[in-house]
């Protein structure tokens, strides 16, 4: 099934001249034909770009109506040049698109500490703004533009039918996994014709954010352009989504999400495993996000994964230090389905068919059992290659 | 100047037959000729080998006489038969030496999960007892019997005259950069023969630790190993050490630590950096330790600087989600004494310049300046080489 635009969205993305390659698109256009409800979660690292800046002020909104994105430059450590240009990009969307400035948003991502060649960028919009569309071509080449070390454009839809109203969820992102000249910065933008109030869109965007942006480790290292951007116009008609239809509609929202998420550590030219850490019977979600999440940055278990190795003790002695108490003498590891550890202690199993296993699958499933509580999590990584490697330290600022 | 065991202890170190390869020491004994205060730090992974529970147990004390460590079996994750085998150890050392069982400490690193060949360490300890003696060479053998992945021994001695005494300090260290199968434990040994109460012996190694091994940082990874013991015999004569010479000898441990602590992340095949950060300028010194240990355990810093690329971004951005509070429009950084980035702004700079001195420059010195207030701190770590992911990813558990 073709990936397919929500009502009332169109979306573009041209080469503009930002970056060098000339065959790479490098500015997006995502446009509404009404107002739309807006939420965004942002990066939390305290050195954060122009753009973020910008959403963060323009964000909650009921009245945006498009969102410009361009690669190749991050306009992160800008000063207060990097505002003005920031600012000056919506502000030329809004002119050509017939929008009022503030119901423009801007995502950026590319090189950092160099300001952005408006010089290019402007007549970039003005130019991508003229092929929206909503055909599938259009929202790929959307994806394209956002796209830096990707190899593939990401790109999640869904249709669901809630009370008698055919409502399309489609999200666009952006990240790799392994490549991090940009440290790995990670844009997605969600746009739904469904009708949601504000205080659900923000809510709603958070929740999902938690079980899926926010779970997903490549470098352990928060970018300074971080951004989920929602959008919500109400094109499908119907009533405001509340009660039963909103779980409906929550619970779709998670799911193009968590595929949005997934597809940025599944990408890259230097991973070879999709990592999915599943943590369980813990007393919190916060602890078993903290178990998970440290297993999965734990660079001895990325590696003993990409030599196929059911290394059990790297992976259970992350846990051990992840900052979590727990009952050691009743911990339980599952690697691919194999048990490797049970209660504390290491069991026989078949090395050498659990590391073909390993290898022929791209995906590795850690699952880590605890006996503290009933809070589950699940994050995901790649695992960490020579190639990942030797491609970070050959790229250049 | 040749290194030297202080008064009162004697070394050596011995091949037992724990590790395959023949050629390589794995079994080695420290021994006191009188009592000494004994004082420990140890991992805080909640899982801990069975020789850190049997130290945890037998510290702080005043009548310890040995430590007996093995390289090639970690002792970890080996349940009551690996408590059985690490007091065995203890038990064999005190009857051949003629001390009492619970006077004997036990180290150990290597592999974990798999129990201790007693059959060959048994006879061991009888036959390094043998080689007990105070030359550089049994020094030396001791330093190598504690070898896992390390290149090379560690050994730091220094020599003191505190109030017309001479005190010697030395210790033994292993734990190697880049290479993890043993989850690169650290594991060292520090004797004096100054005379030290049993308070300030603890206080004292606590405080070392701080300033040194718990400064540095491999993979981010707490192994169920880590051990650092220290060992007071007072052979060197004279009164209790108390307030002005306390603090004599207090700085001369400090420094026996940092070089024990600095040649780990400086050994190893893998590593092609020692890198230095440097943090001024913090509220706290947990703040500034914080922001240290977060840009040093960057994969994205760490590859930047084996490419000897002088990536500023990668490194104000990590000190950005190190979850401390500071006015990022206030930092600057130094890398290898060029400024790069100055009150939240890029310095025009030669990068090739930079780049051609990270190359030809072993160490490289990461300096960040907050406008926060007082508080330093110093972590040190390697670089993250395509050799080094090799080395871990080969490797095979």
């Amino acid at each position: 099934m073709p990936e397919q635009l929500p009502k009332g969205f169109r979306a573009a993305g041209i080469y503009s001249g930002v970056k060098e390659n000339t065959s790479r698109l490098d500015l997006s256009l995502l446009v509404s034909d009404a107002p739309c409800v807006a939420a965004g979660v942002y990066t939390q690292n305290l050195v954060f770009a122009a753009p973020v800046k910008l959403c963060r002020e323009r964000t909650p909104s009921e009245t945006v109506r498009a969102v410009v994105i361009n690669s190749g430059n991050a306009n992160a450590c800008t000063g207060d040049l990097g505002d003005r240009d920031a600012k000056a990009m919506a502000a030329r969307v809004a002119e050509v698109c017939g929008f009022a400035d503030t119901d423009v948003l801007v995502l950026s991502t590319g090189v950092i500490g160099e300001l952005m060649p408006m010089e290019k960028i402007i007549p970039g919009i003005e130019k991508v703004a003229t092929f929206l569309g909503r055909d599938e071509d259009s929202l790929v080449n959307a994806a394209r533009g956002m796209m830096t070390t990707d190899t593939r454009p990401k790109i999640s839809s869904r249709i669901v039918t809630i009370d008698g109203q055919t409502i399309s969820i489609c999200g666009v992102a952006k990240g790799a996994a392994m490549i991090g000249p940009n440290l790995a910065t990670m844009l997605a933008v969600v746009m739904t014709d469904a009708r949601i109030s504000l205080q659900d869109a923000q809510e709603g965007l958070k929740d999902a954010a938690d079980e899926s942006f926010n779970c997903i480790s490549v470098e352990g290292h928060t970018s300074t352009n971080d951004s989920v951007l929602f959008l919500a116009n109400g094109a499908a008609g119907g009533p405001e989504l509340k009660g039963d239809a909103l779980a409906k509609f929550q619970a779709t929202l998670v799911e193009v999400c968590e595929d949005l998420a997934q597809s940025i550590p599944a990408d890259g030219e230097g991973a070879s495993h999709l990592i999915t850490v599943e943590v369980h019977g813990c007393r919190t979600r916060d602890e078993a996000i903290q178990i998970a999440k440290t297993v999965a940055d734990s660079p001895l278990v990325k590696t003993a994964i990409a030599g196929n190795d059911p290394n059990w003790g790297r992976i259970v002695s992350a846990a051990g230090y992840a900052g979590v108490q727990f009952d050691a003498s009743k911990v339980c590891l599952h690697l691919n389905g194999s048990l490797l550890y049970e209660r504390g202690q290491p069991v026989p199993f078949d090395g050498d068919a659990v590391s073909r296993e390993m290898e022929a699958d791209r995906n590795t499933g850690v699952v880590l059992l605890f006996d503290e509580g009933e809070a589950s999590a699940r994050f995901w990584t790649s695992d960490l290659t020579a190639e990942y490697v030797r491609l970070n330290a050959d790229y250049r600022t």
